[in-house]
């Protein structure tokens, strides 16, 4: 069992931010190009820039690793980094340590209210794969656009299925995402149309991030692969799904994805995580033996995704669903990722895959939980939802809870705006309805 | 017509380097780690560095674009200093321009001999994307995997069909390429086996490398389109042709390309190849009217494929081909690429895709030349091929030539090194003749 740790800041037992917890994010005050390391504790976020200048946090060899616009400094500074920075947080942070709790002055120097900072984009990205790790999700897509005898395809009982995505278009929580226009094939027409997408939908996931790099030619055996992760964030992987039709046989998803990628701000750390392990589902048939591995490979990790219509004061909850009943396991990706020589940086996201769960409220995507369309969910205020709607505002929360211990990823939020208009729109607009 | 340029420098009548073409690299001597940016002239690398240390080359708010690692800088100065630095080297190089001419100590500060220096690869590449745009390509892998009666799918015509390629794994010429490993599903087998590839091939590509970035949400109209585009590279991506076949369904390519993608280390420039503008084929349907463009938006450039089995002292050219077969064009490409939303960076590369000819020799891939093994090469000495062998060498090569004047890219040039031993190696080898 994991020691319950507790602050001398004031923390509700419903935050995600928890002295068990400490992701690293970064954030900016006045001056948007000052952007440094914190790290989400409560309400606040701990300046880790701060933090050092005052001589409360010293790195071997005196690298500046928080006076930096991305993580990627520091994360690339090694594990054994990471782990010294959680305990001396950890430390610093606890009810029976003097230095800040009795130190007020110190305190407003290196704490700053989350809500007076902005957050950008934590990491710089050289790399984003997307998988397709989830059974119920292969499964509900494979019914739907293919063979419903024959949804889930037979490579992905062998393999963690993977495709590249747009590492350019990998944004943070909070960025407006336009409602992306491109080649429709209505099913009644010889030819494509121009036009907004009808179909936009979301796609909970999570995501890790590789935190120790590989050389070309060079495959991470399964049982160091955990070593390469650095921690998860969530992952909202944004899909026009009239525009991934058309367009997706046979090189796989490419503008119906690579208009926005959208993740959570907070990196939660492995280490954070660790408590909430869990075994995934059991593998039939058994993976080839370099995908093996048998042990506690997944998490328990809640996951919600809300919908606010532009015409409602609240969100309503849409899916509940968990990352354990993910098939393949972070590990299993990172390695198949690499056993042909593909090389890794500290930085790439890797994302599960849309996460949905076993029963009709726990699908990740509107895709599936309207089944495309012929099953519309009713909002509380009455209104009816088959894909998104300009206004509306996605948002995905996670979190882990075990033995009175809490932590969670916060919240990973965008709004719709309408779609540009093109100067050239050549094709009449297609009412909703009629697709 | 082009004004005919002579140097005062000897420059072979055969070689890809004249005065017309001056393309970008980046070089190194005996220090590895002193990268700067070169361009090539006959036999020699002219030091752009060097040629600014000495006041040969002064660009507008002296930046230090030269004395980089990667051309990425002084390609984000942007067009203008493009072609200063074109027109600033033509005049250096003329033949009635005394300062280099006339000056031997001043060129030996600034020439080097291409033999003497390591070229490295010239672009950080932020986003690697690969099309699919030679017709003849996809109608021969469309016949051989799919449907010969439906060999192109309906929206090939339609849009410039492209895929997400892997940027960490593009590599320079010379580079040695290990025979990659994976999962490979036997025709008779009920369970892929792991193995090392036996169907290694080649593609033969160009690759344009993006000079002008956008922001998310910001498409690229067709008539801007060209404005976005640097230069143009060689272009080999590696294929494992089992590997491919096995994972491509749904989600495209993955480890089968993500080994390995290798460019030639000189960036032709745009204003080069300008003269070698060509009509690209007729396209029926007219696309709509986002990818219409009614000008000569091809380029004449002759393209070969060489092996070089290491039994033999001599390379056999196995492939003759051309640019201008390609339907969809650079711009094409690139507005599509952005027409939903995607953000472009500098340094982007975009693959052309296989670039296959209407003959059976003009084929760009050994499973096109092949038909998949069924006809297989017989080289010069004797020896005979269906895929690649471990210890061949591939060369590519490309050059225009019109009205005697002649520019080139140069080669890129790999050579297959065995796979990886594995400990876990699980299955027994099979041999290549029972695939």
């Amino acid at each position: 069992m994991t020691q319950h740790l507790t602050s001398f800041l004031e923390i509700d037992s419903q935050s995600d931010f928890t002295i068990h917890n400490l992701p690293y994010g970064i954030f900016s005050e006045s001056n948007p190009t000052h952007k440094r390391v914190g790290v989400a504790i409560g309400d606040w976020v701990l300046d880790l820039a701060a933090l050092t200048a005052h001589g409360l946090l010293k790195i071997e060899g005196n690298q500046d690793y928080f006076n930096q616009p991305t993580l990627n400094a520091f994360i690339e500074s090694g594990k054994h980094n990471w782990q010294y920075v959680r305990q001396t947080l950890q430390n610093l942070l606890s009810a029976n340590n003097p230095t800040l709790r009795d130190n007020a002055e110190l305190r407003t120097l290196v704490l700053r209210p989350q809500n007076a900072v902005t957050l950008h984009l934590p990491i710089h990205v050289p790399g984003y794969t997307d998988f397709y790790s989830s059974k119920e999700h292969a499964t509900n897509v494979g019914t739907m656009f293919r063979d419903p005898k024959n949804a889930l395809l037979p490579n992905w009982s062998e393999l963690p299925v993977g495709y590249n995505g747009r590492a350019s278009s990998v944004i943070v929580s909070g960025t407006d995402i336009v409602r992306p226009s491109g080649q429709i094939k209505l099913p009644n027409s010889e030819r494509p149309v121009f036009s907004a997408t009808r179909k936009l939908d979301f796609e909970l996931e999570t995501a890790f991030i590789v935190g120790k790099p590989t050389s070309l030619g060079q495959p991470i055996a399964i049982e160091d692969a955990w070593d390469h992760i650095f921690g998860m964030v969530l992952l909202n992987d944004w899909s026009a799904r009239d525009i991934q039709q058309w367009e997706y046989v046979p090189l796989g998803p490419f503008n119906a994805k690579t208009f926005a990628s959208a993740i959570s701000p907070w990196v939660v750390t492995m280490d954070a995580l660790e408590p909430f392990k869990v075994r995934g589902p059991v593998q039939q048939p058994q993976p080839l033996s370099y995908l093996q591995e048998n042990i506690a490979n997944s998490y328990d990790i809640q996951l919600s995704v809300e919908i606010q219509s532009p015409k409602s004061q609240t969100a309503d909850v849409i899916c509940q669903t968990n990352f354990k009943y993910m098939y393949w396991s972070m590990a299993q990706q990172l390695t198949h990722h690499t056993i042909a020589g593909c090389n890794v940086q500290v930085g790439d996201l890797m994302g599960s895959g849309t996460i949905s769960g076993p029963t009709e409220d726990s699908y990740g995507s509107l895709l599936e939980l309207t089944w495309n369309t012929t099953k519309p969910l009713t909002l509380a205020n009455g209104e009816q939802r088959g894909f998104l709607e300009d206004g509306d505002r996605v948002i995905m929360k996670g979190h882990c809870e075990k033995d009175g211990i809490r932590i969670g990823f916060g919240q990973v939020e965008n709004t719709i705006l309408a779609a540009h208009r093109f100067d050239f729109q050549e094709t009449e607009e297609v009412s909703y309805e009629t697709v």
